[in-house]
């Protein structure tokens, strides 16, 4: 599965709004950073687990097949949320929250099962790569959040202008925490928390995109037009 | 501090719209249920930790005091979102989210401080209290979780006559887990969850009322608008 910065899901055409909303982010450099992946045990050989239900498929990556293993701590030979949200942790080593979890589970999860199986493992595996890339770029003074100067200058590279308000607004929703929290973690916005806003501003601007069909930067829509968009981002 | 189930911003009033939607929830049961404040530690004496910065308030409910004075680990006088999120667990011990945690800060943070003093903690508290009593009510096979017929019940309780088609797409994203999680908590809507989508439905709809000025249940808007709504929302 190939899979570009920030533009998950199906729709990969965009439309030359005047506001340049809607373009695909580009890989921003090869190293690694950000999130990392933990592997908590999982299942040792003797140790009274059940032996693994199945088997790497063949020609799978060995590597890759090593830490799906690693994930899959049941050995149902499948991810569940509570176990994807049990592997991943920030760079600040605060856990995923359920939500950037489950938005993974929903973009990667492509035959519905409620799972994530190996193949599907795969595409999940390089995204998050990926975005630690998008975000060690974007995390110019290397503190390991990203804070609002940052947030804007990704999305911009990303294509989406948006106004000082809304990305004050953005800002606040995804900041994990204050400066005022003097024993907490650093302030800023996280690495999951990074992902989720930028996931968030592609879909409820594709989404507003599809109704507004005369481009012109206005829509009418009902209630349930409008609930349904934003229930339907992550 | 006086705070209505549900409707704890400063729009009090509502249209008689056809679909009902915007009405106020009201008191369910009065026994406390759902989620359960933990209390952890927060600068035993003579154990290193600095005097409290700050006494009660005269006049102060002793037991008031005490609770906040828990929470209030570092012993600033104030609530910090991270001290607010480490005293907060649902009735199956996970942590509340930080999105349900932040919510609840920018409900009752009313000077903007950042954190939440003694007199904002006393709506707060009351706040938690009344929806403990909600969420107990609709929990009606007493799972300690709100499913997707239960979180409906509430809903139309509070008069949001949500379309099917929304009510899933509510229950979808609000839910913690799914069936397909073995060892994970049982499936369905936690309290700190359940909360945050009720507020989410009040939220949405009141900024959709208010644009929709003519009653009609549709809406002209403009990019601008729509993100600035949804961007506002918890």
């Amino acid at each position: 599965m190939s899979v570009n910065y920030g533009a998950p899901s199906r729709h990969s055409s965009h439309a030359s709004y005047s506001s340049r909303y809607g373009a695909t982010p580009r890989p921003a450099s090869s190293a690694q950073y950000g999130a990392q992946q933990g592997y908590y045990g999982g299942g040792a050989p003797g140790y009274g687990s059940a032996p693994p239900a199945h088997g790497p498929p063949p020609g799978a990556d060995p590597q890759l097949w090593q830490w799906f293993s690693a994930v899959d701590t049941d050995r149902s030979g499948a991810i569940s949320v509570t176990e994807l949200q049990a592997a991943l942790v920030n760079g600040n080593w605060t856990r995923f929250d359920l939500d950037t979890v489950k938005m993974l589970m929903s973009i990667f999860d492509t035959d519905r099962s409620g799972t994530i199986g190996f193949n599907e493992f795969a595409g999940l595996w390089k995204y998050i790569q990926d975005w630690q890339n998008v975000f060690r770029h974007f995390d110019r003074d290397r503190s390991g959040s990203i804070d609002g100067a940052e947030l804007s200058e990704a999305l911009r590279s990303f294509g989406y202008n948006l106004s000082p308000i809304l990305l004050s607004l953005l800002e606040q929703k995804y900041v994990a925490s204050g400066p005022s929290d003097r024993y907490g973690p650093p302030p800023g916005i996280t690495f999951d928390r990074f992902v989720r806003a930028c996931v968030v501003v592609k879909t409820l601007t594709e989404a507003f995109q599809r109704v507004d069909t005369d481009r012109d930067g206005w829509v009418q829509m009902n209630y349930e037009q409008f609930m349904k968009i934003v229930l339907s981002a992550p």
